[in-house]
């Protein structure tokens, strides 16, 4: 397999990328022709709404829908469709479990799960609902090259613990977390474990069911489709004992000013006209994804990830952070220049990078830095990217060496 | 002015339309080219994310982004952009205000003021927060030809009032309320009023400080623009009171595992990615439906209902819901026929109408019926959409007829 003549072909699928060495993947991904035309055609002659008319075009629409939430299910594992919930994003998906089921299930002195490297979207959610019930927050310790420490987890779960919440892949460091083991440890105290997998889906096959998690969301965004959809995986079991979390339109079954009784998940958490076109635009990106298929696109990214590790790591007073087997993610510090001018300067010659502490505050304060500067390969990055993003850090250092 | 020849024009604008008797658009409205090449841009050549970036494509689109606040504050006369919330459409916005702000002021005992014509989801999240907090609910009737009375409003309403929460256009219906006099009667004691202005932003110049009210929110979906996006307006003082909706990235200050601390609105409540190409595509929408003018929007869509109901009201066996000075929107029954099948027989002879309890259970039960028929205009309508529905209706009554 060739991965430089494959990737040089995938660029030319993306409008936004061209020859700029976009290394912002992680923020967001670039989207492909194919899912920007099918949004569009969504908007256009195939624009309806869904559920409710009883017109052909909504009809159809409506099946494009549905039809959807299969391919979703069937692109993670899920036993059923009915599992598949539609959310904004990730940080919907896990505000709406921390809400409807710790917030329901969760009484005062139990416990709640994270690690050091989550992203606030991991730990707010879980502050606001452990203040509202009075539970407490415990958080696992990495391993020295910024692992989730399974082992350190194991010896610190309690019965007390009924909620576990970690990330399956670090915005930050692109650690790989072995979600089997971890929820193979959150269940031996009958703990949930809830899997934050906005980074994983772009880079990783998965499959809830090997991984026997309890709850898994994703944003599209970040799987090279449209921004403001993301969906919850649910246990059905789970998902059915659940109250609502928004009130409104297609989430009912019978309203009277006196008593309303709810729709069956998964329309149970879908309030109001949803994002149509977002689905179908979610749709299109898990068909453009499937078609390169996920273990070329894992193995093209390590090989970056690789070559870049390589040859940052062999310039003077760069810091590498994460581990060597990371997935498509790489955080560095330049020594004496703050990430925001690595930035910059990387910025002027067409590099865009990321700088800033990633929405993961703790975990800078663990690595002792305000802020890195961060690298992140999608499935239209290649070998000129490194380059480009090596030469840019020499111009950076000859900048600030002059100084 | 020539209504005729400038919606002919228009038509012309929305893929969608084409020779088609769209008269859906109350569910949602089909979307201008103008809208869907700048959401088709914002996906390609100038995509990136927005408030992160340090690079100069993510600075244009935050520019782009926060430009659009400016634009709806403008449009809706909110005193700043501060003010602005963006949601995933009008449900979530009256969700976040039952949430944030009933939910945290409203007591055991005190009550909440809705109408008898409210949709589902201007009851349901009412609904959710009385039973959290204690509070109770009361329904303001209807005048004799369906709209708010004001009269019994201003008559039922006591100082155990806190929250009213009223359509400024009733979907069913049509029915436009008296913002100002609503908002009057609620002030008298110290109520706060939010208003559900889904049916009026595409339909009607909004002014929220000329109508005094404290809440109002619209989606843009039915405003031309993109779905899964929506605004919630709020008065600063009140927004600043109220407590985070979502944890997660951007609505922070400050995180740690012992204490987090809050970003300020609006930034507090847009947790996670936003939309950023349905904020995008909301700009041109308004961008859109400015050009055009309101008060012609408004004037033409006046002018069809006036037109349809005189037609429908010479059919035999044709029930007309509603006001005479609806706006935009004219529920019916045919005698005889349920309003499926009138949707079905329509659709044949490329009428779309959309046939149901449209969200709003309470009133088609006061109006003794389990569903309507309703047709709805928009920008695009003409005078044929109305001929074809009444060439379909004939059509209709002639196959049941035959029965």
């Amino acid at each position: 397999m060739n991965d430089l003549a494959q990737t040089l072909r995938l660029r030319d699928d993306f409008p936004g990328v061209g020859d700029w060495h976009y290394l912002d993947s992680a923020a967001t991904a670039q989207k492909p022709h194919a899912v920007i035309d099918a949004i569009a055609r969504a908007y256009g002659p195939d624009y309806a709404t869904v559920h409710r008319g009883v017109y052909e075009r909504s009809a159809n629409m409506t099946l494009a829908y549905e039809a959807a939430r299969r391919k979703v299910a069937g692109f993670i594992g899920a036993a059923s469709d009915g599992e598949i919930v539609y959310v904004r994003g990730a940080t919907e998906g896990i505000n709406l479990v921390a809400q409807c089921w710790a917030g329901t299930q969760l009484k005062a002195g139990d416990r709640i799960l994270l690690s050091t490297l989550e992203h606030h979207s991991n730990i707010v959610p879980w502050q606001i609902v452990a203040e509202k019930v009075g539970a407490a927050i415990d958080v696992v310790p990495l391993t020295q090259d910024g692992k989730i420490d399974l082992d350190a987890m194991r010896a610190m779960i309690t019965p007390q613990h009924r909620m576990v919440a970690l990330a399956h892949v670090s915005n930050v460091l692109g650690s790989v977390l072995d979600v089997r083991r971890a929820a193979d440890i959150a269940h031996m105290v009958s703990a949930k474990i809830l899997i934050d997998g906005c980074q994983a889906v772009p880079r990783l096959a998965v499959d809830v069911a090997a991984m026997d998690c309890d709850f898994y969301v994703f944003s599209a965004h970040k799987l090279y489709g449209p921004t403001g959809i993301g969906v919850l995986w649910g246990r059905a079991e789970l998902l059915d004992a659940m109250p609502p979390y928004q009130g409104g339109g297609s989430m009912i079954d019978k309203v009277t000013f006196e008593k309303t009784t709810y729709a069956p998940p998964p329309n149970r958490f879908e309030a109001g006209t949803p994002h149509i076109t977002g689905v179908v635009g979610l749709s299109a990106a898990i068909d453009y994804v499937q078609g390169i298929g996920l273990d070329r696109v894992h193995a093209h990214e390590c090989s970056l990830v690789a070559k870049a590790r390589a040859a940052l790591g062999g310039m003077n007073s760069i810091r590498l952070f994460g581990p060597d087997d990371s997935a498509g993610i790489l955080s560095f510090a330049v020594e004496g220049v703050h990430p925001h001018d690595v930035g910059t300067i990387l910025d002027e010659t067409g590099v865009a990078i990321r700088a800033g502490h990633h929405c993961a505050q703790p975990l800078m304060r663990h690595l002792g830095v305000e802020a890195t500067a961060r690298a992140s390969f999608g499935i239209y990055s290649d070998e000129s990217d490194v380059e480009a993003l090596v030469a840019g850090l020499e111009r950076v250092r000859k900048i600030f060496a002059n100084d």
